[in-house]
Formats: structure tokens, C-alpha cells, sequence
């Protein structure tokens, strides 16, 4: 396995690192980042895994999310994926909501994005067996997190791994695609027009069909404009509520879909993970 | 007196906003940043001004210093310049260490430069003009901190007015540009050969002259690439203990010369201006 140090940096006693390596499922070269924190020999280091949204790459968390001094804290090791396949050789679309930094974390089954769009493969296979490695005395245990279309990909690939994934969170995630314009358009490329296939991606459906649902933790800025069209909760938490499922859903008043209100209750958000990686 | 809203964001309870206005002294339109703490209505608000290096913009420092938490915490204003002035009308140089983001914070007196090349009458007159109109309940009180070329740039207008700056501080600061490679390149094109005027912009040379030294604290990284070549501090240091001046200078092992170690320590060296402003 050929994994290159792109840079690595100190960063709050701990290392933030970016890798590169060629993915055998993406059949493309992938950058990610891992922060690993300042440990002892014998302690054990759970595994926070971050998604991050449309058009964005690792280093938007890894610059603006100003989470290390908790990752430090907590003692827990991040990592951030890209958000899709990258490269000339890899389909794209001219516009931002679809395409390279789009992926919407799913294994896609048409043309021509079949050929390298599984990322849901890449990140639950592929990419933990090279960062299980990189973490000095993993413990075994992980929570994932993400933020919009990658709040969307943490609460997806949570639910379908429910035993693997020991707390959930989001900041601002799509929440129900198949009922979206964002979703729509990502499916409808990726998956087809069969809308019966869609459901196996689209966070409700899952959460309806989980038979035991991790702890789930999100925040939602009132002032982002994101919210009425393509971020709305109510079918989610109608589901939730249903299923008394442990979901918490956070309104901050004034806050918008910058990564401005990730650093402000990025905090919050790590504490909830430590507690249910314990 | 036209400043433009370019965006703003709820963080930490504060707004971090981004202001445009056409600069009557750099005769161009210009960028800059403000953090505002949430207050009370009674509450005085004293301002921090914050200097980033060559090649940065407000943003470098508003989305990665992570410092807008000790700014709420702390109840303090943060006013974020540009590192030079901007536009096609505006001299430039191929080069990332001359020109458009690389002023020196000074007052060119050659051609082309002297045009546009006005930074320390801007940030010492003009700018503060407007920002202290922006500060609800402003103190009066201001303090100076910034990085790299930032870092001598706070250094040199802190030690221009030291009754103005209660306190002064850097990371990874030019120390002593007249006798490093930046510095001699950048002094030449804006001061001319005469080195005789050069003094008049070097921070060690300045503390050496000054009556009343504020309160300076710096943090250098070991592993900083650019330390031995641009950043050397041992002619500083040995002004400063000449002096008695009241200098903490801090080495930290490992953090390089990055915004991830600007992110470590921006916490301590905000309490250090806080002490300061009290």
C-alpha cells in the first residue's frame, strides 16, 4: 500500500497530516487529512470520522473547522476524506452540485459515473483499513460526523452501520434527498431514475428501516439560506419520533451554513462523540 | 464616509464581517475584517488589531486563527487589515515578497510604490477612523498583534506609538528586516538605497530608540522554515535586554510556520492582550 505525506503540521500537541494514495475502488489518486492527537503508548485512540460538504475538499475542516484543540482534549484521531473522486480522468459536471466534490457518498450505477463514484465502498472499506493503521493503538471504536451534503453522508453510512458507528452528528445535513432539489439532481445522475433505488441513500428512509439507531446530534443555523429548500427536518424528525429514536436537533438563532457556526459548536459536537465512544 | 458590507457571520456569539471602502490614502478600493464580541449595552470594548504576512488577506486570519472564541471571551473588538494595497491600478512585482500582499506595513517613498504604498498612515489614521465608528462603546484601548511580516508590522507600529499599543505581540515576526533577505528587497524597493531611512522601519532598531516599550510577547515555532534565514531574533533580544524591555520571547518545539501553530497559541497570546487592556 503507497501512502505519500503531502504536508503534515503541529497543531495543538497533536499532527494534522494530509496523505495521498491511489484508490483501487475510486481507480483514482485521493487526498485526506488525519489528526492524530499527542498520546501516550498505552492509551487507546478512538476514530472521529468528518464528511464535509458540496465543493469542498479536506482542508476545509482541517483550516476552519477549529476542532483540534478537542480532537486533543478527547484524545480521539479525525479523519477527513475528500468528497469525491478527483481527476481529469473522472466524470464531472460543469455545475458545483454534481460531480467531482459531489459525490454524495454513494457506490453510483450509471455512465459514466459508475466507474469511479463509489465512495460509499471507499470510505466503509478502503480508506478505514489504511487509517486503522495509522492511528497508534486504535481502539476500534468510531462515530462519524459531517457537515450538509456530508451531514447527509455521516447519517447515511451511520445508519446502515449501526453497529459500527458508535454516535452520529451533523451540522446542517440534507436529511431526506429523495424529497430535494440537491437530491434530485445527485440520484437521478448517480442512481438513475428508478426512484426505488434512491431509498437505500436517502437518510429518512434509512433511519425508518434501522433496527437500532446510534445517538444522533445535530445543529441547524436558523439564518442559513440552505434551509427551506433543501435542508428541511421534518420528515426526519417525524421519523425519529416515531422509531423514539435518540436524536437531538439543534436550532442556534442567527447562525448561517459557514463553516463559522461548525467552529462555533464544533466543541459541543466532540464532547457528544467522546461520550458515546467511552 | 462609503464602507460596503461584503458578508457576515454569526460566530461565537459575535459577527465576524467583512467590510469594502475606497482607501483616500492607498488611493484604491480595500478589504478588511472585524470581529465583534456579543455585549452588553454598557460594556466598554477595547480592539485588537491583527497583521498577517506576505501573501495572506483578511481571510487567512478570520477563517484559520481560531481566535474568535478568546475574542467573545474576552470581550474584545478585532480589526483585521489587509497586508497591502489591492487592484490593477496598483503597483506590482512578480514576486510573493514584493508588492500586492507584501507592503511591509510602511510608507514607500519611491517609485512606483509611493502611489498606492501608504500602509502605515493607513492602518495608524485612516483605518482606525472607521473602525473605531464600527466598535459599539469602544474603549479607547488598543493593542496590536500579527504574523511573520505581520508580526514585524505590529512590532514597528506598536514601537511607533507606544502610548497608543498597550500591549504588542507576535508569531514568527521579522525581527531585524534591514540585515534579512525580505527585508532588503522590500526596503530597497520602497526606501530607496539609502539605508540611513531603513531604521525608521525595523523593529529592532526601533526598540532600541524607543522611550517606553509595551508589553511584548512572541511565539516562534522550531521547526519554522523560514527562522534561520528571515526570523532570527537574537539582535531583538539583545536590544530588549539592554533595554530591560518587558520582552517574552517563546520557542515552541515542533509548530512550524504555519496558521495550525497561530491556531495553538492564539489563545494564550489573546490573555496576554487582555491582562494588557484591563
Amino acid at each position: 500500500m503507497d501512502i505519500q505525506t503531502v504536508e503534515t503540521h503541529k497543531i495543538f500537541n497533536g499532527t494534522q497530516t494530509k496523505y495521498r494514495h491511489f484508490s483501487t475502488t475510486l481507480n483514482c489518486d485521493m487526498i485526506f487529512s488525519l489528526f492524530l492527537p499527542q498520546t501516550t503508548e498505552i492509551q487507546e485512540i478512538s476514530l472521529v470520522w468528518w464528511l464535509s460538504g458540496l465543493t469542498c475538499n479536506d482542508d476545509n475542516f482541517s483550516q476552519k473547522g477549529q476542532f483540534q484543540q478537542y480532537a486533543d482534549k478527547y484524545k480521539v484521531a479525525v479523519a477527513i476524506p475528500d468528497t469525491s473522486p478527483r481527476g481529469d480522468s473522472v466524470a464531472d459536471d460543469e455545475n458545483w452540485d454534481l460531480g467531482q466534490g459531489a459525490s454524495f457518498y454513494l457506490n453510483a450505477t450509471q455512465d459514466p459515473w459508475k466507474q469511479n463514484y463509489q465512495m460509499y465502498d471507499y470510505l466503509t472499506q478502503e480508506l478505514p483499513s489504511i487509517i486503522y493503521h495509522l492511528i497508534p493503538n486504535f481502539s476500534g471504536r468510531e462515530s462519524i460526523m459531517g457537515h450538509s451534503m456530508g451531514g447527509h453522508g455521516a447519517l447515511t453510512i451511520g445508519l446502515k452501520n449501526p453497529q459500527r458507528f458508535a454516535a452520529i452528528s451533523a451540522f446542517a445535513p440534507i436529511t431526506n434527498p429523495i424529497h430535494t432539489p440537491w437530491g434530485n439532481k445527485a440520484f437521478t445522475a448517480y442512481l438513475g431514475t428508478d426512484k426505488n433505488t434512491w431509498e437505500n441513500w436517502d437518510a429518512t428512509t434509512l433511519l425508518a428501516n434501522c433496527s437500532t439507531v446510534p445517538p444522533i446530534y445535530i445543529t441547524q443555523g436558523t439564518a442559513d439560506n440552505f434551509y427551506d429548500v433543501q435542508l428541511n427536518e421534518v420528515a426526519f424528525l417525524k421519523t425519529a419520533e416515531t422509531k423514539q429514536a435518540n436524536v437531538r436537533y439543534q436550532k442556534v438563532e442567527g447562525y448561517d451554513h459557514s463553516y463559522f457556526t461548525i467552529a462555533t459548536f464544533i466543541g459541543e459536537h466532540f464532547a457528544f462523540h467522546h461520550a458515546c465512544l467511552e
